[in-house]
């Protein structure tokens, strides 16, 4: 399916919460922080379902954010539920920027080789997943070989012990391989922990959220952090239909 | 404590949302609900806690739209909360606008002559409380006195048994109290029942949400129907600091 035009007033407003070009951090990428929720704070009418919530032309802002990061990652849970293609279709001066999947999947619950990802590398529109998995598990064989065919990898560390200090190894190895920015997606249990992490923590550099005007209900999948979180550097955009939320997290490492 | 000047571009922004002075429903009034609530959906950080969550601006708001409204109307546990004052102070041409505080107390939990509203009245800034009881409870008889003194009064309707029910008898008895509109501020309770009335029940007429650009966290107090809600007539301000959303629900009474 084709994109909407990305409405011309979201490059500026986007352009300060992108990771810069010339930015490398020693021990993670840039984090961005991104979804689309409800009113009341859902990201799906119940858990494992898709639903829709943001009207296209904020579907094209994702895709467009997507060119702007070297990786995009998702947990295994949206993973299960979508089956997403996790690729750029945003077409600029006729080129597609191609990021990087990363699928967080500690206990290995994926089976790669039939997913639509695998099909869409093959096919020639997108990379090949980087995917995060415990040292303990076992991997499919056929998993490995089909990425060993194709530029991806998993990546083995130790994610399941103190699953709340375990990203200070995520960035690290997604910096380590090369990606110095990264869209974090979702779903719930992963924007919650992120969310969770407090002020001190440094873990998001920008919040980009999409608010449609509905609401799921309270039988929906919810984002709501631990704790209080302050913002800073708020901007909102309004479209056809949604609001768009640009901030920074206080505390957090600051550009420029 | 003055409020900050009303931003201009509220008050076409509002225009439409707002009830007309020459509309009188036979068996209801004109019904908008409105609240402030942060990102993930809460009007509280905990239960019975006053929460900052919208700017100066947004605040004037509110008492923009008390001045368009006959009533005014809150839930015991904000009431118990917040020992709230509910009176406009929006000035207009010199002048305020005084709406009727109306309190939906079924089981009749409020000491009103001690309160920070009884002392309003007193001193000559808003309207006496209309009460809303349920018929088969006691009142503190200082309050009956006090009420009888000032220019407020219970009204005993049927509000325990059946509550989802409740409404029609308590919106009637508000038009037929001389309330042609009403705005309904909260609570949690309140606006979570409003919301779950679902499509053909015709209560709310206009939503006005703002949104501060905060997460109160999971153990807040949180606004979230019992099921989807869909939205229509959706259309967005941004302020200094929050976005506001207002909305009409679908098949609600139609205007014009």
């Amino acid at each position: 399916m084709s994109l909407l035009p990305l409405p011309p007033s979201l490059i500026p407003f986007l352009e300060p919460y992108l990771p810069r070009s010339n930015l490398v951090l020693p021990n993670r990428p840039f984090v961005t922080l991104t979804y689309a929720q409800s009113l009341d704070s859902r990201i799906a009418a119940k858990p494992g379902a898709q639903t829709k919530i943001s009207h296209q032309e904020t579907k094209t802002m994702t895709h467009y954010l997507r060119s702007e990061h070297d990786g995009i990652m998702v947990g295994i849970g949206t993973v299960l539920a979508d089956d997403p293609k996790l690729n750029c279709r945003f077409v600029e001066n006729g080129n597609t920027h191609s990021p990087r999947p990363i699928v967080l999947d500690p206990y290995a619950k994926w089976t790669y080789h039939k997913s639509q990802l695998s099909e869409i590398y093959n096919i020639g529109q997108g990379l090949a997943p980087y995917i995060l998995v415990d040292e303990s598990v076992q991997l499919n064989p056929l998993d490995v070989a089909t990425l060993q065919q194709q530029d991806g990898k998993h990546i083995r560390l130790p994610l399941i012990k103190n699953r709340q200090q375990n990203w200070d190894y995520i960035l690290k190895a997604l910096v380590d391989n090369g990606i110095r920015s990264v869209m974090i997606e979702g779903g719930a249990v992963i924007i919650n922990e992120l969310l969770s992490y407090g002020a001190d923590n440094y873990i998001i550099d920008s919040l980009i959220v999409t608010i449609g005007p509905v609401f799921l209900g309270n039988q929906g999948v919810e984002v709501s952090p631990t704790s209080h979180v302050d913002l800073e550097d708020v901007k909102w955009w309004t479209g056809q239909q949604d609001s768009v939320l640009c901030a920074t997290v206080p505390k957090a490492f600051k550009l420029d």
